[in-house]
């Protein structure tokens, strides 16, 4: 965990007050959900490895046999724990609030989670998750809404040029099927296919007979892996989709996602779509169940942000089924990759002032100032002028005025 | 603790705004500290009884013996806790990164606090606060402009004329000790003065009898309180306030609490002082050395923020004593007051389609209204077409179309 200074924090603010705007303008509404919720709901299984990662909070006004006797059972010492993402929030809030919300909602959540990961450089153990969600449009509607809208506050941020790789679970799910995979071992061969790009197609099929999957299942991925041209990924469309996968894949999903091409084109008023089928895309989170996508940025080898169809969840929480599909954009990510922009108040002044400056009077100077528009600080002189003006400058000041005791008017000098 | 539905949040988010709009423009800035600090802060007896409200995180890794050892020592069970306050964090954020900071360094911190209070109307465990805080500054000057600027940022928020009740713990100390009160019985005695409002003068003086408090102090306090005219207000300055104490009232304390009345009038550009000094204004933390104020606006009963002079607490986390003074206002009850205000976005347009509209064409209608400045909402038709356009305009959206298969145009009608 870390504190945030004052540079950093203006800048995390204004790159939120730009998403937060065009999620908005798309059709998004701003949720919150408590950042404490029931140890038995974080910890249902929905959330993958990072249950194991949360921070449970003490039952409250335990005595110290209570804890004896509940040494080896963390869910009677804890009754609530920090959230470590939104998604299972959202599905608890959606299900609890539906009656309040309308047919389709679509949800911004902006807010921290926290995960006891080890540290590591780059990462802490609270940050910040800025989600949009599509919760009641099984329609590919949903996934270019979603979609459209983050590409928007990319290039509203400065971020042109960003494309999404894009897949569907059942997609995967069939192409084990059809390679001779058994129901069982296909969560564990997707673990393995996540490495591809790290690995390649070697690497994924020695690690695959290591772990003793199904020899002809392996054969047959590993020769439909090495096959020419298996990874273009160019121009997304039917013909590119049916092209890197075996045949006769199935209608819905091939249509599902074609679909989403034609909408995010649409709705970028472009021909060019910024999308690129990878039929081994995996994303790691138990709960996808159907298209998946990732964002990435010409700028970075690293994904900007990332989500998918989650249709199942909803109904955990409600008992009845709901469609649902979000994306998570990596704002602490996002925020070291947009330039330090200037304030968005043109006019900063600092006042340096004597000490015999009566404090009416400075106060005075200050709120004029204030009035007029301006962001004003004040400034005991000190010995070293020229450091004290480096160092307003750095803050982002752009100009000063001395103030003297009986002083009238100010005279306001550039601070470069 | 509760969710937070999209109207709801919406007008938080605006109120936030202002807030930190006219924060900045004092030359305030923001910093985040985390949610989490460690266990032994914030249980060093510095956040009086909020301690003991706090929700204390369960360390990780424990194995049962480790707990069954541990199992009457919270401290053993728990390394981490929820922040119950913002002050503490400031002092520990302060101590850990001054060299980066300003010489007088004014603080805005924005977030959520946790309290393990007895559930209430309109209390929440999970709750938002707003403090501005002066480090660094021991004059009028820095009491001044930490009201100067939550008085404007009230003003921008709708909510003009606000007063400020003001004293100082050291004309509380000193009062007391010219009473009689003992060192010991002080703390004591400074409880029930806090009920004043409540009790009235006789009420006071029978609880001090009760709780064995000096006979002959609780007679010469009893004697002042009954005096005629104790608490008249107004107007304020050196006269007023030396009216309202007993004969002799320290020099340096009336000299600082008249400054901030004259800093505070040439803030706020008026002779017209927003303040109003109140000798038996107590204020519940511990940690208050200096100056202590509380802000009252005539529309309601209640305070709607307060803070005071913490000049020892920096000192605890750094080893060497620096002035400090925090204003904090109340968040939640501000959001209630303030009332609703339109959308930021004047054109809000909810575009209702038939089933078979083309996802391409209808995203792409959706674009073009976004790109012209619109906010944009999907919505399918309903069989009750009346009750779709009510919730839409109950949402905050101001016009809407239908959107057929094929059409070019689309024609926009007002949502009354």
């Amino acid at each position: 965990m870390r504190d945030i200074l004052p540079a950093d924090k203006a800048r995390r603010e204004r790159v939120l007050s730009v998403i937060r705007d065009r999620y908005r303008s798309h059709g998004f509404d701003e949720i919150e959900t408590p950042a404490l919720e029931e140890y038995s709901r974080l910890h249902a299984g929905i959330g993958g490895d990072n249950e194991k990662l949360a921070y449970n909070v003490l039952r409250r006004g335990l005595d110290a046999d209570t804890v004896r006797g509940a040494a080896d059972d963390p869910a009677a010492l804890a009754d609530l724990g920090l959230r470590y993402d939104l998604t299972v929030p959202l599905a608890r809030f959606y299900a609890s609030n539906r009656a309040q919300l309308p047919g389709v909602f679509r949800a911004i959540q902006i807010g921290p989670v926290w995960r006891a990961e080890r540290p590591q450089k780059g990462r802490y153990r609270q940050f910040v998750q800025c989600d949009i969600d599509v919760i009641g449009d099984d329609s590919s509607r949903a996934e270019a809404e979603l979609l459209v809208a983050s590409l928007d506050a990319l290039d509203a941020l400065g971020l042109e040029g960003a494309t999404v790789r894009i897949n569907d679970r059942r997609v995967l799910d069939w192409m084990l099927e059809s390679f001779g995979f058994s129901v069982d071992e296909r969560p564990g061969v997707l673990i393995t296919i996540d490495k591809l790009d790290k690995i390649g197609p070697e690497g994924v099929a020695a690690e695959l007979r290591e772990r003793s999957a199904t020899g002809t299942a392996v054969d047959a991925f590993e020769a439909f892996l090495t096959r020419p041209q298996t990874r273009e990924f160019h121009p997304y469309g039917e013909r590119q989709i049916r092209k890197a996968l075996p045949e006769a894949a199935p209608d819905d999903i091939v249509a599902h996602l074609v679909g989403i091409g034609e909408a995010v084109a649409a709705g970028r008023g472009s021909d060019e779509v910024p999308l690129a089928f990878d039929p081994f895309l995996v994303r790691g989170m138990g709960y996808y169940t159907g298209t998946i996508v990732e964002l990435a940025h010409p700028s970075v080898g690293y994904s900007l942000g990332g989500g998918g169809r989650y249709d199942g969840m909803i109904g955990r929480f409600l008992g009845q089924q709901v469609p649902a599909v979000g994306f998570s954009l990596g704002f602490e990510r996002l925020v070291d990759l947009v330039t330090a922009e200037t304030d968005a108040v043109s006019r900063a002044v600092v006042l340096i002032h004597d000490a015999d400056v009566p404090v009416g009077e400075l106060v005075a100077h200050k709120t004029a100032l204030v009035a007029d528009g301006a962001r004003v600080r004040l400034e005991r002189r000190t010995k070293n002028l020229k450091a004290l003006l480096e160092r307003s400058a750095a803050d982002g000041y752009t100009s000063f005025a001395t103030v003297s005791a009986g002083a009238d008017a100010l005279e306001l000098k550039p601070l470069s």
